[in-house]
């Protein structure tokens, strides 16, 4: 017997491929004339009709169609070994379909196949003024979710994106980074190594064109993709107005899974979470097997419940747990066993009998008392 | 126009008073023969059956029928200054008769008028092996309820139980302490002093006679008193198996709500709470204001939802924001603010017009900049 195949791949025209490569650099992410321009005339037919047209709708774009070049975007992507990944194809984040203002186009570094990774993932963000409680959090979590074979997105930021991606790299597993400037850029500064060591083994991701600044709508924009293309999102430390908290409100819009880590109520970089958590709009979590749980495929990723420490005597019915709570180390009689414990005496030798039985009580000289704890 | 006035209080006669109060030491708390009986017969009525019939169901308050001396527990009970409060009268928690296992009586110390004060009360209870963390949460917690006129309710035990009576007191307020042994007694021993300084203000509350000892099952009995006498309950930190989570489930069963206190992720006395919350079976709060919104009444103690700091700009729609974030403080010719926002001339510039007028944008020499940020 043989697997079903997937269904036959259909290559994107050349054309549209560098049309979409165009788009990306003369809209802006999300922009809605150029979504709906592509959507009625196909990515080459929608440029043609830019270039050609006179309605002042496509004005938008004429500022920036005067100076594109798509060669010299091209050429700076390959610079930096990276490919242009366009709708329909293998590597294309099927998540990203579910979006009512999908991306162009994405522009991919690294090796690791970014559809195939996003089919087992979450995202893991939080604030970029992270205490060392949340990026610790952050840098476990992620750990624990890359050797539970998720790949980890986040945004590369300081602060809690920068942990996660950490934690990915440091559990061997497919970390990938959604940048809001072109992939040729590493922002912030700060993170150049480590954005560096994504694209060694996974994917650096940016919807902009090369050369694009990361200015602050972009990062709004930015976030949809993350919350979008994995397969739910955990915040693990957020002030009452954070970026995150628009990332996981994309996420449950689009019914991804989202997640919230608690921390000490005197945090103000946990007040976001908390309120999050408080309001349903994220379920508590506290590792990462909790969050395969919610994230993860049912029956294989189930968190195993963590019991509590047993207590001698807590298989006994209330009756019987009575006596045993009445009886001590030293040896009671019955009767002032039933008075300590508010019973007949018929009651506590027939309960002085089933808690002999289990190993709990034992008849000495004087009368009846705890058998020894170790004997559970 | 008069006030409607509360129907004629009648005393329960004082042959039932003394029953009851043989009752509390006859039978354990909750015990389902007892309850039965003076379901059925009324206390002193169900007394006299005991001490005259010869069912074998009787037989388990013989041992202490035997001892019974209600004038001796009197005496001791009024050598502490505590009354007995039986159903039906002003001062006895209406809560209690929600349950299916209510008490018999309770002895009371302190100048505290009980019933009145659970109208307005919230239980704040957690572990006894409690972390700084939780203990600090706790005095704040029940300072903030006290000062918002609730009184709180705890079980006096070592760890949030006594932090969250020392807030209380600090805090002003009605304090009770529900105990698991004799009214007269103060246990734990640690807490002899907040226990009298409790009783110099608030309420000392046991259902068990003068001289029972603090026996487990007795706190478990006890804490249904905790949950139920009160509109909500709190847990400020619990393990995984903690007596809180206890009361927690019996104040949830009986309709009353439930609060959890979240804490760091790496603290085993946070993890009852934390899985309370995801569970579905607690709340998260962070502080008393929320504690009030959760447990007080509509209208009287919404918690004020705590605002983010805002940013220049927030005011403004999508496409204005985005020439707004254009802008720096250097001026910009309209053709490159176009080819920064990703828009035509002709939007940059009315939304430019619209900025300027909301005061965030200033013409110069060169072109466009923004507006001092101190002009908001």
């Amino acid at each position: 017997m043989r697997c079903p195949q997937p269904p036959p791949w259909q290559a994107p025209s050349a054309d549209d491929v560098r049309a979409r490569a165009a788009w990306s650099r003369i809209a802006e992410p999300g922009d809605p004339v150029a979504l709906r321009l592509i959507a009625a005339l196909g990515p080459a037919e929608a440029l043609t009709a830019v270039r050609t047209r006179r309605e002042s709708v496509v004005d938008r774009f004429r500022p920036r169609l005067a100076l594109l070049d798509i060669d010299r975007d091209l050429h700076l992507a390959a610079r930096v070994g990276a490919r242009l990944v366009v709708p329909g194809e293998p590597q294309w984040p099927a998540g990203l379909d579910d979006l009512d203002d999908p991306p162009y186009c994405l522009w991919v570094r690294g090796p690791g196949d970014l559809g195939a990774a996003m089919g087992r993932s979450v995202a893991v963000v939080g604030a970029r003024a992270a205490s060392s409680y949340g990026t610790q959090r952050a840098r476990e979590l992620a750990a624990g979710l890359a050797q539970r074979g998720f790949a980890v997105v986040s945004g590369a930021a300081l602060g809690i994106d920068g942990a996660a991606h950490e934690g990915a790299l440091t559990g061997d597993g497919h970390a990938v980074a959604v940048l809001a400037g072109g992939v040729e850029r590493t922002y912030p500064a700060a993170h150049d190594r480590l954005i560096a060591r994504i694209a060694e083994t996974g994917n650096v991701v940016s919807e902009a064109a090369p050369g694009s600044a990361p200015m602050r709508h972009r990062f709004l924009q930015r976030n949809r993709l993350i919350a979008t293309m994995t397969g739910g999102t955990v915040v693990v430390e957020a002030g009452l107005r954070s970026g995150s908290r628009n990332t996981a409100a994309t996420a449950a819009r689009y019914a991804r899974v989202v997640g919230a880590l608690p921390g000490p109520v005197t945090s103000m970089t946990s007040a976001g979470c908390h309120e999050m958590i408080r309001d349903g709009a994220a379920v508590l979590v506290t590792d990462a097997a909790e969050v395969a749980d919610l994230v993860g495929g049912i029956g294989s990723d189930l968190a195993v419940p963590r019991p509590g420490p047993a207590r001698l005597g807590d298989q006994l019915d209330p009756v019987d747990r009575r006596v045993f709570q009445a009886l001590t180390g030293r040896c009671r009689r019955v009767e002032q066993v039933a008075v300590v414990a508010g019973l007949s005496v018929a009651e506590v030798l027939a309960a002085l009998g089933r808690i002999e039985l289990a190993g709990l009580a034992r008849r000495g000289d004087g009368g009846w008392g705890t058998a020894s704890a170790s004997r559970r």
